[in-house]
């Protein structure tokens, strides 16, 4: 007997099959244009017009991708939609649209939930359909099985879904989509067997579990770690500092062990959309079996605390120089939540910045990815980046340096700013004006 | 003019030194060993006079210490007293004796008090000490600097000071005392230039830190990491445990991510004499500057809660079957602390022992590494280890798999145990006769 999935399948490995990915951000580009890269058709759809357009136009709005590698894509058949009712034509349907928290740190499935429910009446047999986007254990399940068979289809037999948690890390040199290995659950044997027929032409290698919840909760794993590791250090940080002991070169001390220890580094706090967010997931599910993370929120106290910690080593500083954060000219260097990136979502040196603002501060931020300070939901700053120049360092009575930017001439930061409060641990010899935060 | 340390140096860097080793232990015994193999007179010191005769005979009382390997060390020279009054013949002295807590959760510093007292009257010029045992930050400078200069001596000018933590990990094949790098920091920049001088010859990557409090700190770090990254994963397997969700199959899952994720295994609980011990050097000075380690804190209570979950999975699986803990008969499979090793310092399963013993439970062990039951302090049972064969596994209602040695014929357990509490991850599959704990 025929199996079920055989007809997905076969188009799959004939490459005639047409990849539908819904949520054309950070996980939905590079997916697509992977896809693109080994041969299939991609249809993208996202819900922003004004996006949709920009993209069809080989416009991307991300800075580690380039529009030229966007173009050649649309002009082999790349498109993107926000007609949702054209999921019907394409062969998988692959979810990568954001989950956040909402204000009471609870996860927020309203993307997802929002997007199956407009492909759900365009569903039909020999689809799969894949959710990336990181949630809890049980979402599949729970949420998207349930609307798939509200269309009437069987999921294992008409259709088929699975789980495949996106490790996206963007300007990360060393890995790309193809590179980092996938992580894959089936709702059925089958809905597993087509999975792998679909992420194989694009990654290297995919790792297979028993279910879809345990594909959840390995991304949630993922996360959690880094998120604790990051605790940890921010902690052991305070508590070294008071020591007079500084805690980057005891890390690097520590790193030469062959074994048994792995290195994170502590910050101003966590940024991004990954690391300060998926952990709440698994806390609020824990909640439904009587359980607590504590861990997790333990690294969520300490690291949200992280911010407060920096602006308190800067206000610090100045009182001991018989000045105070209200009136001084203060500026931030880095304010992307990370390295050689261009993404605010989430970044802490936003945070120290409403500090700063909020007592009084003369506020300027220089960031050579950040042009100008973008539209944020919760903050808002009339400013752009200020160029650094021996001359323009001089007039602030303090740097904090929030994020470590390749592109900072620290030398130069080091020989004209008054007041350095190094949040990462640049600036290891110290000297009269650095402060380690 | 001629460095202060000039003298000290040259008879290290000829060979002629010779090299007093405190405390004949899992640390001093390697590196004993170590400064003999590259052809260094080597003098071994112990309180204990049994084992001072014992070591002289050539027999080790440690398993992956061989006695043929120590007996060509004594045929080269290594010997072993218990007159403290002999290392005035040294050159270095190296301190490697225990650094455990007391009762309360606090330092106990006595064995390193003791064995400095005893040696500070024999000190002399152009010696070098080098504290090995785990400590917190500050107990170089607090701590054994002041008992070296009540003797008259300057350290940095006559003597040399340096803190040097041990990284030895038992059964590791992978890494010897030579291969793992060693941490070093000096009491002054003569002090550590002296310290390289002494473990060059016999280690191979020797990293510099700025000062003893930050070696100190490094090792912390180390073990605090370890600590709280198998703390993290025991609640990660409660957790998941409650969703259906096996945690080993995630954790391997997660390590195929090929950055930021490093895999941690639950267990039983924590043994041995770092991981459960050493994180609370650093609690207890923490609170002298007023700060709490929560983190540390936090998994000290998961760890330790570890042998009474293992302990309840047990008893809710006999409860199933019809059967109370009182009366039935269970077997403990493996009681050293760890893999393939026959260290039994806060082992685990001990706890295991004791709350099945407590309940009434018929209690037997099977160790390839552990033929009898040794005295402990606090722990008492007169047995030995059981052979397993299908025979003796069918008389026992359950089987606790407490410790994944690597002689245990895993699928013939599986085949004749009624039933099979597996700590360890070492039965994925599952089966009707097997709960995951």
């Amino acid at each position: 007997m025929k199996q079920k999935n055989a007809t997905l399948i076969a188009r799959l490995q004939s490459g005639e099959a047409i990849i539908g990915i819904v949520g054309m951000g950070y996980v939905g580009q590079p997916l697509a244009l992977r896809y693109s890269e080994v041969g299939f058709n991609v249809l993208g759809f996202d819900i922003d017009a004004e996006k949709v357009q920009q993209l069809n136009a080989g416009h991307s709005s991300i800075e580690h991708i380039d529009d030229a590698e966007l173009t050649k894509a649309v002009a082999n058949g790349l498109s993107v939609t926000d007609d949702f009712s054209r999921a019907a034509e394409v062969d998988a349907i692959i979810l990568c649209v954001p989950t956040p928290l909402n204000k009471y740190r609870e996860p927020d499935l309203s993307f997802v939930i929002d997007s199956v429910d407009r492909i759900v009446p365009f569903l039909r047999s020999n689809q799969i359909i894949s959710l990336e986007s990181t949630t809890y254990p049980g979402t599949t399940e729970e949420e998207i099985i349930p609307r798939i068979i509200s269309g009437g289809l069987q999921v294992g037999e008409d259709i088929f879904a699975v789980y495949s948690p996106e490790r996206e890390d963007p300007g990360n040199a060393d890995f790309t989509t193809k590179t980092i290995p996938k992580v894959i659950g089936g709702h059925t044997p089958a809905c597993l067997e087509a999975g792998h027929a679909l992420y194989k032409p694009a990654i290297e290698h995919i790792v297979s579990v028993s279910s879809t919840k345990a594909a959840e909760m390995t991304k949630l794993l993922e996360n959690i770690h880094r998120a604790v590791n990051i605790g940890l250090v921010n902690e052991m940080k305070i508590v070294a500092d008071q020591m007079g002991i500084d805690i980057f070169e005891v890390i690097d001390a520590a790193a030469t062990k062959p074994f048994g220890f792995t290195p994170y580094y502590p910050g101003p706090g966590l940024g991004g959309h990954c690391i300060p967010i998926d952990p709440f997931y698994l806390t609020w599910k824990a909640r439904e079996y009587g359980l607590h993370t504590r861990f997790i929120e333990l690294s969520g106290e300490i690291n949200q605390n992280m911010p407060a910690y920096v602006y308190g080593k800067l206000s610090g500083a100045l009182n001991e120089r018989g000045k105070s954060v209200n009136g001084s000219h203060i500026l931030v260097l880095g304010i992307a939540y990370k390295k050689n990136v261009d993404d605010m979502r989430e970044s802490p040196s936003v945070q120290i910045m409403e500090l700063i603002k909020s007592s009084g501060g003369k506020l300027a931020y220089s960031d050579p990815h950040v042009p100008t300070f973008p539209k944020m939901r919760e903050h808002k700053f009339e400013l752009s980046s200020t160029s650094l120049t021996p001359e323009s360092l001089r007039q602030f009575d303090a740097v904090v340096l929030a994020t470590d930017h390749a592109a900072f001439d620290y030398e130069m930061i080091h020989e004209n700013a008054a007041l350095i409060i190094d949040s990462r641990g640049i600036y290891r010899d110290g000297g009269d004006h650095i402060v380690k935060a």
